[in-house]
């Protein structure tokens, strides 16, 4: 759910704002199923409330398309494959179909080999990591999702931007409770919230940002103005060499695996961003996994033991002033419920963009 | 390395360490490679300078052998597998055994099918994770190693232990440049930090743990006597979340998937430890993966590119106060380096260990 419950938003149902992202792609000559699958990620984004990855990006979509920064018709290819494995090219593709379409092949790969796993390169900004585990979970598999993305994250001991946010997201389903989803970034804090920090004019928590000079900060300006966000666990203390492990893996995984730009040179999703001088691959890269539960254990028996491990971490004692630990997925299950029925609230910032697109593209929005 | 440089040591070699493991494990019946296998886990973990999971802990095992609570000859079994999977029970053997054996059956299949994911259980303690990615990068693959452990972590937000350390550990291969591994637990700190902040009577710092109340505390004796470590990322403002998702993930991974027992179900891996009252499957579990990079990719290309990495990383410009980021196993690499040398620095009361076993199984040690 948005930081920022104070601020002022219009309302809008999902299907109004899926069909104008729709027509937005379809603007710029992106097959119209390509463009329904896109619209369907950025959705499903807005849906469970996390509201910096659904048409709040819309606008820059727009413009890397506008600007021939992105491939509208891409011809996307298996380069090499094994049984359980593919290496796709996404052919400069928008993300939100590369994604999508080689999350498939992982997930066709699993139904005859047990596990399939994806690692795909020239591709771009993907979305949500958690909508590929969704349509894993749709199909009764266990899913995963990985992206590198553009740097923002110092290694420990680092005073420079080397690393992307790199997110991971796996999902684990359960029978009468509820799927259990994770989808998390491997640094501290989404840079959005240093950006609210930095609107509100209010300070940032300790372990979130260095700045410049590599020292920790405490002021949003100085993460923003040439800093970097810290990896999980922060200091050397408090564990922050093992999120910086976790981004290098993930890096790795769906870069050096399948030929894209690792690192510090990610090509930025933003006009505004300077291109990294140097290439060492093919645009960004994602990794993608599904393993079919009944290559381990009856599928059953799994679901059962989920249902009473969620029921289990639900019963744990809380720490003073909590209501206890959150199983993950729950946030974004109820956001979806709620939304689904009242629609997704935009800041007033996203409604102009929306605007502004509608009228140069000349399509309607409101 | 030792976080107690300064206390008193004696010099052993790793040979003469190894070789006594091996004669404990087969006083107890344990058959001839199994023995070797199990020592040769052990000296690998003293070797790489992870002084907690090596000869430190063969009294942990002469303990559980001694009181028959785990079988010296299991019959290790797959009971399920497909093209790139396998489900394997440990017959409550060594972990040090059935670990081995299961990570080789993930490797074996994936030279066939291109991956290999393998979930264990009834199995017990395994050592260092990062040994079995030690083992894949020997043959040329990408390893991956996670195990459940005995539950010490409190999801965030909890105010009791649910979750094990739960580590992950993953390698890939460079060319001119050394091997990245990676080996890190799931939460902030590893409790033997815990136990060496009692010993010198210091207090521990933020983001380590909690005490039986759930409140966030700096005394030793608070987490130890019925409080709880803090997953990675400690708080909720810090990422805490995302330390609680990792654990848990690999707690699905090792145990649902297997049917192994999980969260605070995990049995001890101590004699003086109470068993859960509760049992929800067999044993601990342990998870293994392995990928044949040239599967997705040219491993010649592969192996230049994280030579690349390695450098790029190294080039990163130092925070202030070090010298820069380090390479993950860069530490491990460097304590082989001197161990292989001038041997294995053992405190006394390691050493006072030994020598109750020497004695009791009529094994000369020194």
């Amino acid at each position: 759910m948005s930081d920022e419950s104070s601020i002022p938003t219009r309302v809008y149902p999902a299907d109004l704002l899926r069909d104008f992202s729709r027509r937005v792609f379809t603007h710029f000559d992106v097959p119209d199923e390509d463009a329904s699958l896109a619209a369907d990620v950025l959705a499903r984004s807005d849906l469970r409330g996390i509201d910096s990855h659904g048409v709040a990006r819309l606008r820059t979509y727009y413009d890397m398309l506008e600007h021939g920064r992105i491939n509208p018709r891409p011809r996307i290819r298996v380069v090499r494959e094994s049984a359980s494995t593919a290496t796709v090219d996404g052919d400069n593709g928008l993300g939100l179909v590369v994604g999508p379409k080689a999350n498939r092949i992982a997930l066709d790969k699993s139904e005859d080999a047990g596990t399939g796993w994806v690692s795909v390169c020239n591709t771009n900004h993907y979305g949500i990591a958690g909508y590929y585990v969704l349509e894993a979970l749709a199909r009764g598999q266990i899913g995963w999702s990985m992206t590198n993305t553009t740097s923002l994250v110092a290694p420990l001991w680092g005073a420079e931007r080397m690393l992307g946010t790199n997110p991971i997201a796996i999902g684990f389903p359960g029978r009468d409770e509820p799927d259990i989803v994770i989808d998390m970034a491997t640094c501290a804090v989404a840079y959005g919230k240093v950006e609210i920090a930095k609107r509100r004019q209010e300070p940032i928590p300790d372990g979130w940002a260095i700045d410049a000079a590599g020292s920790e900060t405490h002021d949003p300006d100085a993460m923003i103005e040439g800093g970097a966000l810290l990896p999980l666990g922060s200091r050397r203390e408090q564990g922050g060499h093992k999120g910086y492990c976790l981004a290098l893996m993930v890096d790795v995984l769906c870069c050096v695996l399948s030929g894209a730009n690792w690192g510090p040179f990610a090509p930025p999703f933003a006009l505004r961003q300077t291109i990294p001088s140097r290439s060492v691959g093919k645009g960004i890269g994602h990794f993608f996994g599904a393993m079919r539960i009944d290559a381990f254990i009856d599928p059953d028996e799994f679901r059962a033991q989920i249902d009473d491990y969620v029921r289990t971490l639900r019963a744990t004692r809380p720490a003073p002033g909590t209501n206890g630990p959150l199983v993950p997925g729950d946030p974004e299950r109820e956001a979806e419920g709620v939304r689904e029925a009242s629609g997704i609230p935009l800041v007033l910032p996203v409604v102009e963009d929306l605007r502004a697109i509608s009228k140069a593209a000349q399509i309607p929005f409101d």
